[in-house]
């Protein structure tokens, strides 16, 4: 069976949108991911629509996109798995074309959430969780993850000021990324500072809704050959689902569904922890980042804190980690966000980085999780 | 590469279920479809749940659904092309095992719409229509296909006695079968008696909403041998999308995304429409039938009506259509209908539907539509 490569990704600026259509806001991602690539729409055999439902109006909107976009008759369809709905279509996208159906296949990732009153997409957000048990008590994302930061200080001693330098961190890449949300540099005074969300977790430790989309064009190894000089390679995909309850979970300081992708992706990819060059993370909240280092293995299960405390999560280090700024600097337009993660490590493999470039990158990961920790998404990517 | 097969198929009840769950409706056609299977839970490598967003509360419905049926920490994800999405899902689950990444992949439909007052589901059906052009100005599902209706009768002299014998036929054998909404016989009269919805369209022209669910379990052609005595093969899988607005088409008088993802269908399974000997087609409203005729190829341009005054589309007749009662007897509970079209073929093809069966059928067709026409898929089974 054919290899199968990235061969182009784009991603719209991530802020407030409210004058574009979902449609208009795809066509961002979409153009940025065809420059320079030797193909049109016509040879483009299908597209994946990825996003999370009722933020905007349009139903079913696979078919309004793909109208736009010029992509009929060719099939178009619509995968969700919440805030990794795009990892999702990724790994469709490497089966339809690994299996023969297609050669080259679109994966268009947006979210429009500015059309709602913050109060109305945070109930919708919660209702992403079990809507019989759970989120009518009071079971909202911020909760959650809540929930686990207190885990984790309660069994291993991390505290609010390791998390306050996950968010340092990001800020310090964020600003330089014109993509994202916000641009500006924090201190650990800014973070610790900020206004309490859901104890222990503050404004500063919590990322932003945004509008935006994205865009990955996945290919079959020869048509990659043929069209891109710097085609990259996906060699690792994992995917792992834990409870929708948090009740349910039997873990609440790391990530079940993250564990068990990591071990799938690595496995397929024939790669360990240590040979991962830059990766982006799931930092939904900075806990989220933390849980990430361990239940990735970048550092042993408590040893997360050490990790950043040591400064080895930013360029330079031995595992660069969201040197994009991460969702916490980027805004996480839901169904956009694996999209954009991917491009990150897509543009750091070929060495188009820029400023935040991680010299001499080879492997790269992508980390994305959907819900509160209910689907894990890793992706292994080879230059 | 493997052959892919069809090992169990399962389907609720469809009709009003207001004091059931999403998750308690999947469970209903997940138990009959993994009935008599050498498997359990746990041999369940992945989940694709497939339905239409915003007609039940919780969202993100795979993680809810994963957990009930005991499926986690095998990944699940949702996908969605409206009322053909459980044909895409057999798609994508063909392609998972085709790719070599899962064995064996439930795919479970279904659509809880009775949390709805007809009113609600009606506006929440336009907006998978164009939301910006056409929806807001009253395309809504029966005037989309009154168009397509009267585009037929200006072309072809078709009359609104031909497309009531569909609702006959279909009639008589969904009073046969024990899952269906309507299960009375009806007359030429009753049918064109009945109030007019979207002139020529009347009431017994259209489909009606449901609760329901379906499940297909698909295997890889190892598995599928060692785990029933009784596979079903999946031969062709075509699939298109024409634009989603009904003013960028090119052709009314029938639905070109059929046609394309026929083409592909027979062109994979290497056989032509005369060789089918059962189909199950998308007939939401009579003349989506009508138009399905001559789409696949079972008659020409305009003869459609030939095919129905000669009852050749009944059991006995050259191409027997929908002989489980189709969408207009069932209802159409969106999610679940494709799976439900699959697993009467399925069990067509196992000789297993009793009064309803087509004497030694060993090719049979499905045809699936999403929305209004822009969605097409036609999975081709052998036994």
């Amino acid at each position: 069976m054919q290899d199968v490569a990235i061969v182009g990704v784009g991603q719209s600026v991530f802020s407030r949108k409210c004058g574009v259509s979902i449609r208009e806001l795809c066509f961002e991602a979409y153009t940025e991911a065809m420059e320079g690539l030797d193909i049109t729409n016509s040879d483009i055999d299908a597209s994946i629509i990825c996003s999370a439902p009722e933020y905007d109006k349009q139903r079913s909107p696979s078919g309004s996109i793909s109208e736009y976009l010029e992509l009929t008759p060719k099939p178009t369809f619509y995968v969700e798995s919440v805030c990794s709905s795009s990892s999702t279509g990724l790994r469709v996208a490497w089966s339809l074309i690994k299996s023969g159906l297609h050669r080259v296949v679109a994966v268009i990732g947006f979210q429009k959430m500015s059309e709602l009153t913050s109060r109305e997409a945070a109930e919708r957000m919660s209702r992403g969780g079990d809507i019989i048990w759970e989120s009518p008590f009071g079971i909202t994302m911020p909760a959650g993850y809540a929930m686990y930061a207190r885990a984790h200080m309660a069994k291993y001693g991390t505290t609010e000021e390791h998390l306050a330098k996950i968010r340092v961190k990001n800020a310090s890449y964020g600003a330089k990324n014109l993509k994202a949300t916000y641009r500006k540099e924090v201190t650990l005074e800014d973070v610790l500072g900020s206004e309490v969300i859901a104890s222990p977790l503050k404004k500063f430790d919590c990322c932003a809704n945004a509008d935006g989309s994205s865009c990955i064009i996945v290919a079959s190894g020869d048509v990659a050959k043929r069209i891109t000089k710097i085609p990259v390679w996906i060699i690792g995909l994992g995917a792992a689902t834990d409870t929708m309850t948090m009740s349910g979970r039997k873990l609440l300081t790391g990530l079940r569904c993250t564990q068990e992708a990591a071990k799938q992706a690595y496995g397929m990819a024939g790669v360990k922890p240590e040979d991962i060059d830059v990766a982006e993370v799931h930092d939904c909240f900075t806990i989220a980042e933390m849980m990430a280092y361990e239940d990735l293995g970048f550092a042993k299960p408590g040893e997360g804190s050490r990790l950043i405390d040591e400064k080895r999560t930013y360029i330079g280090g031995k595992i660069p980690v969201n040197v994009d700024g991460g969702l916490l600097s980027k805004g996480h337009p839901i169904g956009a966000t694996g999209g954009s993660q991917i491009r990150t490590i897509v543009r750091q493999l070929r060495g188009q980085a820029s400023e935040a470039q991680v010299k001499g990158a080879e492997i790269g990961l992508v980390h994305n999780i959907g819900g509160i920790g209910q689907y894990g998404n890793v992706t292994i990517l080879r230059r």
